[in-house]
């Protein structure tokens, strides 16, 4: 397969290097476009203020074409798929991510805007992200993501896919499965400590607080504690149809 | 109404100092709590690695309460929720954005994330644009605003609103009326230039393009066209339940 790779931890992080070696010993064409440097929770931000520089950079991955962007992973996928490669990708990959990208997560997270992005654009694409807890597991997840993206073929499907796959931090024998999952909805909770600097000035720290209480049994959020990998299709359906019909009669 | 405030183009900015000044001496109590600068095409990001800061300041609007905070629209929000409002509002209000969110736009919005925040924390939100075309009509947009959320009333419907509202830069006798739209779907064409710098190096810089074609005639990209307000309502059902039940049956 034709495979572009994009992340948000940057183009020089752990999880990107690793999924790119294992795709490129498996004989899939690797192009990577990502980030010069880290852009966690980017959001799916875009860059319009300033030009892109686009640098080909040299990984020491043999036979993998690779490309330092100056902007968002957004952007990374926008211009990769504009600009830099040749043949057009069967599947764009963004991962793998550093942590993990679940419920509601997925809007605030650079990994999973750029799937998003390619998404959007007509390609099929898969947002992969390590439950990372220090055990490293990223050539793991990379030959699970392997072996997924050759054993399935997405043209069977009714329509493009949007994945977003979480991946616990074990080793092969310790992932029960792969289950198919809902995004969670719940939120985080007390989410800001307010803390005092030197000069007496209060300042305030997002903390994930006591976590997210999730109650739907299939969410992604349940699902990946019980030590499977959860994917969860995403669709970007974003107008309300029935509020729309009601606000119509209504008001 | 209790009123919280933010946008993405600052504090300082024309298009949130207008609608305060608005809805204030329309009888509302008006908070601000938005960005210390310009945070356009933020996204929906959060800030993690650094604490915010806010800052009370006096914007000289009689009986407004402004903090100025160091993050992105979508955290002033969540902070302005969190630790700032004392008494919760009835209402979110993102903006008035100094141009158009129209269509995906709204996924790249720092003005509309804001909102899907403020909607996620279980508020009424709305994100207004104006589609600033050089006339800054911030005023009528703002009495258009402060006139629909008086005579409309949210609780009547069957679930929280979540409302993208683009407003024309016209004089109130130009503005046909309000439109309720779906958001579009089409994407910018040719969206990057290739220039050379001084040295002879490569850079790239994103463009509108040719704009977007648009076919759907009930989308905000059309309708508004045509001098409308449009107001679509938005949804976060990021799951493909349909695609969901596929991937189980085939993969």
């Amino acid at each position: 397969m034709n495979i572009l790779l994009t992340n948000d931890d940057g183009i020089y992080a752990e999880g990107i290097r690793i999924l790119a070696e294992v795709l490129i010993k498996s004989g899939h064409n690797v192009t990577i476009a990502a980030p010069d440097r880290e852009r966690s929770a980017a959001g799916h931000s875009i860059t319009i203020r300033e030009p892109l520089r686009v640098k080909k950079i040299d990984m020491k991955i043999d036979g993998v074409n690779s490309y330092m962007i100056t902007g968002t992973p957004a952007d990374c996928v926008k211009i990769g798929l504009e600009k830099i490669v040749i043949q057009k990708p069967d599947i764009v990959i963004s991962g793998i991510n550093n942590g993990p990208n679940l419920g509601f997560d997925v809007l605030y997270s650079g990994t999973v805007s750029a799937a998003m992005e390619a998404y959007m654009m007509g390609y099929n694409s898969l947002a992969v992200s390590l439950k990372y807890n220090g055990n490293n597991n990223y050539f793991t997840a990379s030959k699970i993501i392997e072996k997924y993206i050759s054993e399935n073929d997405f043209s069977l499907l009714s329509d493009k896919v949007l994945l977003n796959i979480n991946i616990p931090d074990l080793p092969e024998e310790k992932i029960k499965g792969i289950k198919y999952t809902s995004l969670g909805t719940s939120l985080y909770e007390d989410t800001f400590e307010k803390r005092i600097d030197p000069m007496g000035n209060p300042y305030y720290w997002l903390t994930d607080g006591g976590g997210r209480k999730e109650k739907a049994e299939n969410s992604d959020i349940r699902v990946i504690k019980e030590n499977n990998i959860t994917i969860t299709p995403l669709q970007l359906k974003l107008t309300n149809n029935k509020l729309k019909e009601e606000l119509k009669e209504r008001f």
